[in-house]
């Protein structure tokens, strides 16, 4: 498969675009990596994904597909080799339950609590922290959520080893306690020693550069707003 | 398979449950049906799915899936006669896509615009109608989304034909206007006619005490909560 096929279009500090990036690489494809600024956004962004103009797109034979998860189902549906997702179908829901779970309760929470303080944040980081212990115990005892390589729920969770302290460090808070979540605390060193991930990684000082500008444009938006 | 191995936990009103009741009732699987108490929830299911505690939930040789799309994909996996989503993994990616916009951009909206009244659900209305014209543009022309035949993407987007004219009359709004929606409108009289739709659904006098019942509890907290 020719890289001219497929074609990624992504944002450098995007945790969801960095998931396509690691699944095509994983599987060995090829692909044309293109830039976007999410904030002046392309032509190209808005043809390719007109309902909701965001990274990631996935092009392939000049076709878009939009939505990570929904992209991660169609490489690993086009592309054989090194399945992300397990064989059996029980296996299978149980790593989308997580990967939409973990999406849905402790992303939003952590990066509510790096964009609030005070009480905001407090609730926030508490919502976390109980998400966070679900999470640990699924991936108690194991290396990966994939048994002994990186696989789907492995992708789909892997902003929590590196955005996750970078937000913590931007938001003055601690969501991840190693004694509390000794499995994940374990797990991340795992994930980000895998040679495909630690190759793939963003700048840390650029990331807390950016997400220090976030926090500054969106705290007044938070207030209030979200509760737990 | 005998009804023995299947159970749904279910809520006789939840458009998500219904969802998983037809994808088994288009495969000819047979299975025990088990109606919640959502306002006092029961053990059963709080040990099925501590996580989220909400129906559905199915349960398969005693293992319980829950999220009606995961279980959309569990069943589909599962039991191969009548296959729901396509088979091209373009198109799977399509049906999950508009799926997932659908319940993200339009039933929120909906149920906003049910729960609320002024400006508030004038927004909503008018979100809702935006996001029904993107759906008119995918089912225009087509009997059914999923072609000659109900698939993946009808049955998600199943609550349409008949929850949605039901808040409609609830909340003294009107999203479906024909001469604007005639592809969906016309779905809409094709999907309910399907005769696996038509004999599952539940009393219209029954729902419309049921939701009237929601937006006097849900009115107050929608207030100026909920930007579009």
């Amino acid at each position: 498969m020719g890289s001219e096929d497929v074609k990624l279009i992504s944002f450098w500090v995007s945790p969801f675009a960095k998931r396509v990036e690691w699944a095509l690489k994983l599987k060995g494809v090829e692909y044309e990596y293109i830039e976007e600024d999410i904030f002046n956004k392309s032509s190209l962004l808005l043809e390719l994904n007109p309902v909701h103009k965001k990274v990631p797109v996935l092009v392939h034979g000049h076709k878009p597909i939009a939505e990570s998860f929904i992209i991660l189902e169609y490489i690993d549906e086009t592309w054989n080799q090194y399945p992300l997702l397990p064989h059996h179908p029980y296996q299978r829901a149980h790593a989308r339950f997580w990967a939409a779970t973990a999406e849905e309760m402790l992303m939003e929470a952590a990066w509510i609590g790096m964009c609030t303080s005070g009480d905001d944040q407090e609730n926030a980081v508490k919502a976390a922290r109980e998400a966070m212990e679900k999470i640990e115990e699924e991936i108690k005892g194991k290396k990966f959520f994939g048994g002994e390589n990186i696989g789907y729920l492995d992708i789909a969770l892997g902003w929590i080893p590196y955005w996750t302290p970078v937000w913590e460090e931007v938001g003055s808070m601690q969501i991840i306690e190693p004694l509390r979540f000794p499995g994940i605390t374990a797990w991340m060193t795992n994930f980000l020693n895998h040679p495909v991930i630690k190759d793939s990684l963003p700048p840390r000082e650029d990331m807390l550069v950016y997400f220090h500008s976030r926090r500054k444009a969106l705290s007044s938006s938070f207030q209030g707003r979200f509760k737990f």
